[in-house]
């Protein structure tokens, strides 16, 4: 066994690249393109095993990643980042070497990107399909004609078509209720084409998040697929009803530093600068920050030797809620698994894995 | 003004070293040894300006940390981090040049480290005075009394004393309710003190926790403080009390991305990845990821002039609930300022500091 003195991101290579390759072969069956956020792995490597799956092009979430992806020789890259004025910089860095795409939602910032950029970059208008966050409401025509009356006459910003992240599929718990969101965000982006067709023949719909991609099989006029986190999958998107606990490609190696059988708790070494404060809440009511399972001397964990949840955390500690029986059998120095709630942020804060071959994996620094 | 086109986290320096020399003049005020937590900044520049107020003495989160700050000249270093038999290696390393003490709460790694380790090192028992998350409950002196017996026969662990952190103050929101926490663990440590007088004479209390070293007054018997938050404070220290919005030394600057007026929310580039999903709540009930405020162009926040809160964090994006009559004057890549709700997990994402003089500042890696 590898020796682990702190907390390590273990990563199962087996069911990553099988996630990639299952989520690869639904969106060939849509006839879509596969556009992956690469914001979950941050990782030229774990890119590689996207490239071997056919894929060409890709999603980043800041221009920092961009970067740090083309030098690794990705030359299509989406950042999925409304774009402002001050990014005139970090865009002609990168539009000068790579096809680049941007988002945009506001016409004062087309009128200072054309103005100021060196070379053409494609554009997607955010659309807003229900998840309140950013972007031009979907149903609002009379802003969204504005903003493309802006891009008709420009050079540099060249209109490519609508982006949506419906995250609001992250509250969903089921397949039906991920489509009471996803049914009236897909009718908003075909309502655009629809509307905008003869306008704009070429004009792609581009659409995201990993629940509706995992699980949702009616789509229809969606040009290309940008789901992210389905490369390693988490505690939420089980609970979502994504993936199985099987499916989960990290697991968080956490040593035990104190047992408390009095009050059923173990403090692990494993807190908030390792796993993230993401939580979830459990269906009785209670929040956790992570499933406790067994890890056997290869690294591998047992998602059916539950240990636990993860019920509070601090900088450094997590304290583990646990089953009375299980405190014969741990001591400190014990080295149990947390199943991250997002494993997003906790692959962002950890920035390698180590993985059940024994390996580190790097991730951009 | 420094171009900002990304989260940047702006660091007064001013009001930083203020914070330490105020600590260290409360702390020599009580006759305490100052061995200041440094997980907060994790940065040798900022150890220098400890360095300059006296300080000798210091507390770390991780041997990794612990690692950092020895190279960069530290010879007396607390890791405050329950030891178990794992972290043999990791203490060997550091106890061969440097003063080194770790924290003990177990009869098994006792002996295990006793049985391994190359050169002494200083040990702390972990009491716990309330908290209730690691250490011996400080009244059960059953417990208390084995592990002392067999840290008498010890060559290499050397018993100091008892450490605490009691870190129930966060729960406090004002003086009376820290006291009604902090009043029983110095009780309880004292009774220690007593309880062992004459077996070890020499028996020191290390006490922590921001909030009651930053307001409490009637310390006895404690010999040293380890506060570490009170370097930078944060939004949560100024809703418990520990110092107002004026003494916190950092502050997200956050591009705005869009707004929207229709529902009074602006839209920045700052998310959980460089936040910290950390929250309040606030006095009205609502949650709050950061409090937000108008930054000028030589990147001075202004503390008065309130833009609104940080309802709620993605990955990369924060959306903060605005004024109304904010909208007029902010537009996509305007610049805003957060003060973070946890100062020591956001400096831990952001890895370095943008100084209020325009210069970098880099933390551990």
């Amino acid at each position: 066994m590898h020796p682990i003195a702190e907390p390590s991101l273990l990563l199962n290579t087996s069911i990553c690249k099988a996630n990639i390759t299952k989520m690869a072969a639904r969106i060939r069956g849509w006839q879509g393109d596969f556009r992956p956020h690469f914001k979950t792995h941050q990782s030229a490597k774990i890119g590689q095993w996207f490239r071997d799956a056919g894929v060409e092009r890709i999603t980043v979430s800041s221009f920092k990643m961009a970067h740090y992806f083309a030098q690794h020789g990705w030359k299509d890259i989406t950042v999925a980042l409304t774009c402002t004025p001050i990014h005139t910089a970090a865009i002609n860095q990168l539009a000068a070497t790579i096809n680049l795409n941007i988002l945009i939602e506001d016409v004062a910032s087309i009128q200072a990107l054309e103005d100021h950029l060196e070379n053409p970059v494609g554009v997607f208008i955010k659309a807003d399909t229900g998840y309140n966050r950013t972007g031009i409401d979907a149903e609002d025509f009379i802003t969204l004609k504005k903003i493309l009356a802006h891009l008709k006459d420009t050079k540099k910003l060249i209109f490519i078509g609508f982006l949506t992240h419906a995250g609001n599929t992250y509250h969903a718990r089921n397949m039906a209720q991920i489509k009471k969101v996803v049914d009236p965000a897909l009718e908003k982006m075909l309502a655009l084409k629809t509307f905008l067709r003869k306008e704009f023949p070429l004009m792609e719909l581009s659409w995201g998040d990993t629940p509706s991609c995992s699980i949702y099989n009616d789509f229809y006029g969606i040009n290309e697929y940008r789901p992210g986190n389905f490369v390693f999958y988490d505690y939420t998107q089980v609970q979502i009803g994504s993936c199985s606990m099987n499916d989960v490609a990290v697991c968080m190696a956490a040593p035990v530093l104190a047992t408390h059988p009095q009050r059923n708790e173990i403090v692990v070494h494993a807190g908030a600068i390792h796993l993230s404060k993401e939580y979830i809440q459990l269906p009785n009511g209670n929040i956790s920050y992570g499933k406790v399972v067994k890890i056997n001397h290869a690294l591998e964990w047992d998602t059916h030797d539950i240990i636990g949840e993860v019920k509070s955390l601090s900088q450094e500690h997590g304290v583990i809620s646990a089953n009375k029986k299980i405190f014969a059998h741990i001591q400190p120095g014990d080295i149990l698994g947390i199943i991250p709630v997002h494993s997003c942020l906790t692959a962002h804060l950890m920035k390698h894995f180590l993985t059940t071959e024994g390996n580190f994996i790097e991730m951009m620094k």
